[in-house]
């Protein structure tokens, strides 16, 4: 077997079989196959697209190119959830405390934020003290005791995906259906899971732009889901919009606790309708519930108290200071007045989330460094009225806020 | 400009620029880019192909990686003719003396052979003495004297091409025929040609394998030469069956000598209708002179033994000795039987050039050598009938001729 062979495949329009696959993916991820080749490959699939079966190969071939969590010594379903990301994406600080109060175990693995996309690491390490290394004991035992742990990826786990997601970033192959379906599956299936709730974004701050997009790209990751045996469901949402009314780590981290402790002036109900929604899936996948049964006992646990009490076990057990879970002062503070009177028909996220990166709350490349206060607190939102010279948006960096960026989230408003 | 702005235009089927082109090409030969980022591109043109002003940018772009060849101290129109390469082509050998013996210049820079297409270079220095190594004045001066010299291509020309060829070669992107015609023009061109007949095969012994693929790739190449204002014209030939009677370095200038000295029965017609038109066309386009003056003028330089006397100067004028151009002895012969009585149906060409290659007669690797004497001899052609056990072809080799090889030649024969 070679690779001009199965270049030749591929330009025919025939399907790679399993063993092709398999030697793609284990010869690139051992340097056997150069880049130049891997890139050829990538962007024929990138045009070409992949059958199911071929997706499924690939993303069994990634999950083997590297070490398997195994989760089985954690008693119950396993569920997890995953995010294509987006702007203002708190979410998972809101639904596994909500889960791992009603009995499910939550065993999580995040990774650091890059570009305009935070990651949950990012956020929960903004906690004076939270530790997001854990040893596999560590972890395990946190899970069995408080029914919850979230910690950075560790191990070598699908070496194959950290290889191939670098070349695609560089060679136009990013935007591709099948490969984004088996690099998101093959990190969440190594990473132990029974069951999956997928979060998929659509619209200008999120990667996939369209609804048809978005529809596609949950219908590869479901079907990879079955064919390995887990129980995965997709949930399509919005991201035209950045999601509630803070954007940046800590910012993000005051709003989540504020929403799980039931002060909802501090948040937005788009938040807490989203939460709901992908709770209540994560539930009733795990569970075996109905949706009616799954989106009360979420409810109940926000009223209760119990998902805001698991939140503050949960940040303690893994060493984080609640008294830190604080908005603190920072060097520089910019309100952002509305340009014109109207309703805001839209903020786009995207020019949001590129704003929060030059206030210093997300990295450009991976070894950027973070400034953990900074970010950007969202006065009105969409359906909003407000006159002009109104403030609409706060700025918080611990960096001189440049005016470019202050344009940039005024004309982030469109007005109706 | 970047690469990934290349790749995010060329997936959206946005017209390259020519500056984008010119900045992929410089920036691939000047080591800037990486082969990864062009391999992409590369697969995204194979797949999607180019416009005829993005294919035409490319050739530009091309020459201009490097040196150009100046023939204007040259008088005349300067000729060129160029065939996309089969099994047993030695038509340059004949058409290059006709041509020049009609007082046309010929001034010819030509390739060594991969695989199993061979090179008028190597059958060239299959002739005792003969030199294909000549200093430009050396070269010119030649030309202006016996109004023909054959070089092997020096200095720097189009440095893109053989980088890129190179890349296509491991990255399944040979096939795509704007990266073809680039190909081929930038190096006729830079070669100093005014115009260029060529000789696009097709069939089973080819690259391309249908008259369509061939029909486009004449297309692709005389829109590019018209662009850059050469007069460039096409024949699409037959390449199914092997061409004439001998394969191999040494037997094919034998066979080439032969034709010219009007010793048909050493040859066969096939070989002489093709160089009558591939002349004839050369002859028209430099001498502005109809079909039907051009085929009476070259048939008559035939005849006449003007043509034979041209090429006998110009292997003598480089230094090649005329009493070594005679079949030598090889420590190898086989005869190969027919493994069934009948009238041959076709001879296929991709076989017979592999089984020369076997024997030989052609490089799998740049760095093979190679054994000029031998080759594949085929006394039976298409429409021949033969007897069982007749014998059908000669093989010849100085080393040991394996049974595969035999094997291979007699199954070449297609029986009706």
């Amino acid at each position: 077997m070679n690779m001009v062979q199965l270049f030749e495949k591929k330009k025919q329009g025939k399907e790679l079989t399993q063993a092709e696959i398999q030697y793609f993916v284990e010869g690139y991820t051992t340097g056997a196959i150069p880049d130049y080749q891997a890139s050829s490959l990538l962007m024929a699939i990138r045009l070409l697209g992949m059958t199911d079966e071929e997706t499924f190969y690939l993303t069994k071939a990634m999950i083997e190119s590297g070490d398997v969590i195994d989760l089985t010594s954690i008693e119950g379903f396993k569920i997890d959830k995953h995010s294509t990301g987006g702007v203002g994406d708190k979410v998972t600080l809101i639904v596994t405390p909500i889960i791992a109060s009603l009995g499910i175990p939550v065993a999580k693995f995040s990774g650091k934020g890059l570009g305009i996309t935070g990651g949950t690491i990012d956020k929960l390490e903004s906690i004076r003290g939270f530790k997001t290394e854990l040893s596999s004991q560590e972890f395990i035992d946190n899970v069995n005791k408080h029914k919850i742990a979230v910690a950075g990826q560790t191990g070598n786990l699908v070496p194959a995906d950290k290889k191939l997601y670098a070349l695609r970033d560089v060679t136009g192959t990013v935007d591709s259906i099948p490969l984004i379906a088996a690099s998101i599956m093959s990190k969440k299936i190594a990473s132990g899971a029974d069951g999956i709730v997928l979060d998929v974004k659509c619209g200008s701050g999120a990667f996939m732009k369209t609804e048809e997009e978005a529809k596609k790209l949950a219908e590869a990751m479901t079907a990879i889901g079955e064919k390995l045996g887990r129980k995965v469901v997709a949930h399509i949402s919005d991201m035209d919009n950045p999601l509630g009314k803070m954007i940046g780590n800590k910012l993000e981290v005051v709003e989540a606790y504020a929403l799980l402790k039931g002060r909802l002036e501090e948040t937005h109900a788009d938040l807490l309708e989203e939460c709901i929604i992908i709770s209540s899936l994560m539930y009733q996948i795990a569970a075996g519930v109905d949706k009616t049964t799954a989106v009360a006992a979420v409810k109940k646990v926000l009223e209760d108290g119990l998902a805001a009490a698991k939140f503050e076990e949960f940040i303690v057990a893994q060493g984080g200071d609640l008294a830190d879970i604080v908005q603190n002062d920072t060097a520089h503070k910019v309100a952002v007045k509305a340009a014109s009177e109207g309703v805001v028909a839209s903020i786009n996220a995207l020019m949001i989330g590129e704003a929060s990166v030059s206030l210093g709350a997300g990295r450009l490349t991976k070894e950027s460094s973070l400034d953990y206060d900074a970010g950007i607190q969202l006065v009105a939102k969409k359906g909003d009225r407000v006159s002009a010279d109104e403030t609409i948006a706060y700025l918080y960096s611990n960096s001189e806020i440049n005016d470019e960026t202050i344009t940039k989230v005024q004309q982030a408003y469109s007005m109706a």
